[in-house]
Order: C-alpha cells, then structure tokens, then sequence
C-alpha cells in the first residue's frame, strides 16, 4: 500500500496534527520529514525526523525537502498570520513575497492557494490530512454513541447553513445554534474562546447539563484550500462542547479533522454530546 | 409642532435609550406615560410619570396606554428574551402567546413583528425612536472632528457588506474589519463583548493606539423591525472601539440610535476615533 506513495514532507504548524500525521506515516511504514516551522511547531517534537526552518524561508523548506527526496508534501496545523515586518525571508522567499501580499488582501484562503501553487509549480504534490490517512477526518453519521434527537435536527439545519454562510465570506468556520438561535459566530478568536463565551451567555437562552440543546457546526469555507486548512476539533472541542450545555457537534463528512480520535469518541460517550458527520451535499436535517 | 402629535406611551426596555426618549418628549412639550417593563427597564426612573408592568401582561400594558390616553407607543430599549417557564401572562397575555412562541422559532425579527403587528390591530400607532425624535439617529458623514483616512475605506466597505450578511441571516448587527481580515462578528453576546474580546486578539493583526487600524460596524438587519431595535452606540461603545486599537465605527444614516450625542462626540474626539454615518443604499467606500 505505502510502497507506492512517495517520501512525505509534513510542513508543521502548530497544534497535534503535524504528530498524528506522522504517527500515521510510521504506522504504515511510509517514510516522511518533519519541516518544524520555527515559532510555530509547538507540539512536533523535535525526536520525529526533521528539521526546524523560518516561516519566510521557503529556498530552504524546498532544499530541505528536495535533499530528504520528499516528492510529496502536506502542510499541516495551524499558522497565524505572521508579522510582515518580523519575517526574515530567504532569497525565494522574497520573491513570493510580493505575491503572497497581494493574496493576503483577499483573505486567509486566497494566501493559502498562492503557497500551494508556489510549492506546485516547483514539482511538489501536495496532499491534504486526509490524503495521507482518510481515518483522520470525520465519517459519516454519528461518531459515538451519543445519537441525535429529532429535537436536534433543526439547530443541526441551522448551524450547518450559518457555518456555510460565515465561510463563504471567509468569516470563518464555526458557529452555534440554540433552538434556532444563533449564539455566536466564530471568526478570529478560535472555537474554543467561542464555546467559551458561550457558557457565559444567559442560561435561558442555552443548554446545561441534564438538559442539553443547541449544536456547534464547523464547515470548511467553500473557497478554502482544503489540502492545508480543514475544520479540526479534538477532545478539548468535546469538552468546551459539554461545558456550554450544547448537546453535540456537527461537521461535513470528510472535512473534519478529527484530533485523537479514540480520546474525542471516549470523551463525547462519557459527557453525553454527539458528534455527528453529515454528507455536505446531502441532507443535514435528519 | 408636538401639539397636533398624539401622547406617547414609552415601553420601556433596558438601557438609556427610554430615558433619552422621555427627555426629548419633555422637551419638545410632547405629553408621554412610561411602561416600565419589570425586570428590564433598569434605567427608566420611577420619577418619570409611569408605571411598571411584567412583560406577559399585554392586556395591562394596553389598558395603560389607553388609560393614559396614548394613541401613539414607542417600543424603546433592550429585552432579553424571556424565559417562557418564568412569563406570568395575563388573559391578553396568553392569547398571543402561541403566536409569539411560533414567531419567535423564525428569530427575533419575527417575534418583534409580531408584537408591533398585535398593538396596530388594536389600533396603536408605532413609532420608532427616531419618528419621536430624528436626531437621536446618526447622521450622513462624519459625527466628530476624527475623519476617516482612504486607508479605511476597505474595512468600512467590508464592515458594512459583513454585517449586512449576518443581519440578513439573523445572527446579528455587528461586525469588526481591521486590514480586510474580520475579527470578529456579534451574535448574542453584544457589541462590548465583542469589542473586550477584540482587544485580546494578537497584536498583529489588528491596531493599537497611535496606529488605529480597521472598524466595527453595525447596521440593522434587511428584516429587522426599525420602529421596535435599531443598532445603537453610546461612550461605552466609543471607548470600547478605542481600547480595541480601531480607527472608528460605521453605521446607516438615520439607521443606528446614538445615545447621549454629546458625550459620544466628546469621547470620539478625545480617542482620535471616528463615528460615520453613510447612506444605506450609498457607496459606502469613500
């Protein structure tokens, strides 16, 4: 099965992706690299193969991966946007420079197209999370044995349609339903301050334990470079979930990354929320 | 002027913006009565000639208004929405409330319109508070001496498309552009929330005093019933929108509630932030 696949060169961001990604590759025997970018990779130990580079030296990441014969390469965990005047861009780096610029203006997605055409007009396959282990990303229906209720069906409708929406103008990914209601919208702050805002907001309007309501729906934007950036949720997702009374999560099948999946599915089973995956194209209200 | 206008009853909601109205009634001569609604009009002084009614108790607050001699009613301030197992309706009370709870499940707007259709059946005339008094909206162009630069003109136009959309979907009125990158969008938490949570954000990607970068801007949603909630400001938003690093707020002319003008201009002025009004159906980028 590995035989075939090439070297992968795993370009790691922030976050447990990168490691998982790796754990992955070893489990199935195929070899990888670790590019650790410097600030950046703050959960990829430095015991996994690899090496740590500038976010602006993109001469060096390329040698690095041409040098360890990685054909393919998967950008993985999350990466702010850097302070243009703290970079230290090598000689390639500078100049991609002035594109990457222009492609910022446009929002996150349009900077994540621009890197991944760099890296594939100079030979590079690029490969998503879930290119590398489809076991990584959510499947479809419910992922433990929470199950939804019929009374849920409407805020999953719901949250689905806001999440796509918020996407669609590159907001971002996340949002949450309660009887229809929509609590909050998830741009800048991330889906953990926005569970936790969440449990702050008037109990009449939420759910709490024993009565749980409301879902949390992450969608990646339909713009969105799917091979570098995909919703993720792990345990800590679950948990933030249960503490703001919601009664589950709802993602589209295939396009969540799910973190540790077996602590995710242990964690949801003894807090009582469901995670859901739907078909994007089918429907979610069911 | 007043003297051909009817006596105004004033239900009174949370916030200052009852108040404001009962003072510009007082001084334009305009006789008025106050429905203090229980447990939200936190700021309507009992001073001011009214009385104080529970929210469910539409057939009092009518009986009221019709006591008073008030043809014409202004719904003026914020209520939360109601927890339904706590609402102690009267007779009249509990004839509409089948109809509230079927409204409400279509959103706040639904319900609003509901409500101001009940009151016109029996034969009230609505005014929003800007029909009472119009300089209590915002005004074309800039309210204080700060203007904004044509480096904001991108944000102001992303601001105003970022919350038309998240108006037009019911999640709310607000939204923060700082660079074209949105930071943040309002749902249920309210704009101080928000603007707190702004302020926490990296220090890159957004502004900071002496380099104030990006807006918040707010507009009333396509569906929203103006005569009962329009988007409103006060110092307290000016000074969040300061602490935030932003460069000012956008509204719709004649379209967000100013509460206490003055103030909110001294406070502008002393911050170095500007406060614009532009036309809703302008070009809101120049």
């Amino acid at each position: 099965m590995s035989g075939d696949r090439p070297k992968l060169g795993i370009v790691a961001g922030g976050g447990g992706l990168p490691v998982a990604l790796a754990e992955r590759c070893r489990a199935s025997a195929r070899p990888f690299h670790v590019i650790r970018l410097r600030g950046f990779a703050d959960q990829a130990p430095e015991v996994l193969p690899g090496e740590t580079i500038g976010i602006a030296e993109i001469g060096k990441v390329m040698s690095a991966l041409r040098a360890q014969g990685c054909k393919a390469v998967c950008f993985a965990g999350y990466v702010k946007r850097p302070d243009l005047a703290a970079l230290k861009p090598d000689l390639r780096g500078l100049t991609i420079l002035p594109g990457a610029i222009a492609a910022a203006r446009n929002g996150d997605d349009a900077l994540m197209s621009y890197l991944v055409g760099v890296f594939e007009q100079e030979g590079f396959r690029i490969e998503g999370a879930d290119d590398v282990d489809e076991g990584l990303t959510l499947g479809h229906g419910p992922m433990g044995r929470v199950i939804p209720t019929a009374a849920n069906s409407l805020d999953i409708r719901r949250g689905l349609e806001v999440a796509r929406v918020i996407g669609s103008m590159d907001i971002g990914q996340g949002a949450i339903v309660v009887d229809g209601l929509v609590l909050a919208v998830e741009a800048q702050e991330g889906t953990d301050a926005m569970l936790q805002r969440c449990a702050t907001l008037p109990q009449d309007i939420r759910g709490r334990v024993g009565d749980r309501r409301g879902v949390l729906a992450k969608c990646p934007k339909p713009m969105q470079e799917m091979r570098i950036d995909l919703p993720t949720i792990g345990v800590s997702t679950v948990e933030g979930v249960a503490a703001a009374g919601l009664a589950g999560i709802v993602g589209e099948t295939g396009r969540m990354l799910v973190m540790d999946r077996e602590a995710v599915v242990a964690a949801a089973d003894r807090l009582g929320v469901f995670v859901l995956g739907v078909d994007a194209d089918g429907d979610p209200g069911t």
